[in-house]
């Protein structure tokens, strides 16, 4: 195992990537209704990110599947003449479970392990039929709006933790999906873990990972809310924090506001069925990120502040009409 | 890549696998109806398995997703007590694409390779977004009857060919979860080629692959015919080879029956949208797998001849009235 971990520092892309996304679970899916796509929201982010990789206007579908009520598919093979270019920025999109996968995990504890456990072991079956349903709709999604996408769910691709760790990750198999012009689509998954028997491993630990190893110019996170607030944001007061500066120790300081009354201690929300942790989590791992020289961006998704930060142009100075947050790292 | 072909053959296991099957894509799917599972023959197959694989009567569904209609997620966590036994007989499934994947993977010339060509890119996608969702309904149905099954897709399991012969595949990441008690599930699958760029990967070359490395006691062949005839089976003097004998040096002869009037040359159809070949592959895949020492069954899906196999009752001495090929190994 630890070879393998050891073999992804070998990774090297001939061209670097731009982009690792995170579609937030809270974003592209009903996060109070069972197994329930935010169909809208994902179209929208969708068509963004079409817009941000794909220089071609031509929307050409690559999702030839049947619709429901057809017999026939539809293809149309003139569209794919020489002219078509699918020469898509590399990006690698990461996706959360929201409402999918949750409820079997924490009914079944598999984040906490015990794979002796019939009731454990059925719930990382569970788990994993319901989280490849979502990716499986989001590799579509994508694939519908010509982004040429492809699943790789993490337990197949090789990712497994130790102590909830990561231990092992076939890094050389997503790089070889990006030289080849794909994009990556990776989720939140039930992984095995040496020393629990198995785990969740979530959407935002992967993309430290992948960010670590990969290098991206930049990483987004498409979440529900405008980016990072002083206190949950359902309250009245809440403050979005425009800018946080993370040190080279990885300590972090909010640089944007400079309110006087802001409580040093930002308050986080943490629903009662996210096994993987909340906001609390995501700042943590945007803050090691950062801390690599890599800048994060918290972003609502669907708006055109999620659109403006995609295309990359929120980069180098941040305009005061964008919403949301970035993270970055400061010298002293 | 080399380098991973070669660890595979250090794949060793606690105890031996006990069964290969692979799901026919004409017995699980209406082959003659674009991307349209064979439910009822799907659901007999997957009770058939759990009745081999699982000594327990009890079963427990452990595809806990929303059905169609409702909002509730069925999940009786008290039925998994200790006293609930997965210990299932060592298995693994594959299963063909029938007529999913095909359609896509034929308009787009896959097979033929050609990554830089936009049309096979596309099909690219496309194949693999049809082959992941005929894979993940397989799962669920396992799934339903209690089966723990994981589904692994040969892409993202690190499964690659070189000039269409298999040059890489993570066995280790197979053994892993058939010693966790888990029944994995591949597939045909578009697959990278180092080579000609891109490829499909065919059901029948995996098993041989896995058969080659993991040694399982039996393989079975569930298809849509009673198993391997003269001619095509649809010819109304069609006669069923009940017993092939492969050489050690890999040639076959029929031994049973000893009809005089029999062709010697065996006819066999591939039907035009078949990309990776009909019976003529599964026979000489078949004699390839039978030549290693093990016992090969051709049986039609869902009768009582396959329950009989799967069951390994029809080991050693195949009964008069089994209706099925076996292949199998004679020294001389």
């Amino acid at each position: 195992m630890a070879a393998s971990v050891n073999e992804t520092n070998d990774v090297t892309l001939a061209k670097p990537i731009r982009c690792i996304v995170k579609l937030g679970g809270a974003a592209i899916t009903c996060k109070n209704e069972l197994e329930k796509i935010n169909e809208e929201n994902l179209e929208i982010v969708s068509s963004q990110l079409r817009q941000t990789m794909i220089s071609s206007d031509n929307v050409v579908s690559l999702d030839w599947s049947k619709r429901p009520g057809t017999s026939d598919i539809s293809c149309n093979v003139d569209s794919f003449g020489d002219q078509l270019s699918f020469d898509a920025n590399k990006f690698i999109v990461v996706h959360g479970a929201g409402s999918f996968g949750h409820f079997q995990a924490s009914k079944s504890g598999v984040h906490k392990g015990g794979m002796d456990q019939p009731l454990v072991k059925a719930g990382f079956v569970a788990t994993r039929i319901s989280v490849t349903t979502l990716n499986l709709e989001i590799v579509r999604a994508l694939a519908r709006e010509g982004i040429p996408s492809i699943g790789m769910s993490p337990f197949s691709c090789g990712w497994s933790t130790s102590g909830r760790n990561i231990a092992s990750a076939d890094l050389p198999a997503v790089a070889k999906a990006i030289e080849s012009g794909f994009i990556p689509v990776l989720h939140g998954d039930a992984v095995f873990d040496d020393i629990q028997g198995c785990t969740i491993l979530s959407g935002d630990v992967i993309i430290r990972h992948l960010a670590e190893h990969l290098k991206p110019e930049y990483v987004v996170f498409l979440t529900d809310v405008f980016g990072v607030y002083d206190r949950p944001p359902t309250k009245p007061d809440a403050v979005l924090l425009k800018e946080i500066a993370v040190s080279e120790d990885g300590s972090w300081s909010v640089i944007k506001p400079t309110l006087q009354d802001m409580n040093k201690q930002v308050e986080t929300t943490v629903a009662a069925h996210d096994t993987t942790g909340g906001m609390e989590t995501k700042i943590s791992e945007a803050a090691m990120i950062a801390k690599l020289g890599i800048d994060v961006y918290i972003v609502k998704a669907a708006t055109s502040h999620s659109l403006w930060v995609l295309s990359g142009e929120v980069r180098g100075n941040v305009p005061d009409d964008w919403l949301g947050t970035v993270i970055r790292r400061v010298s002293r």
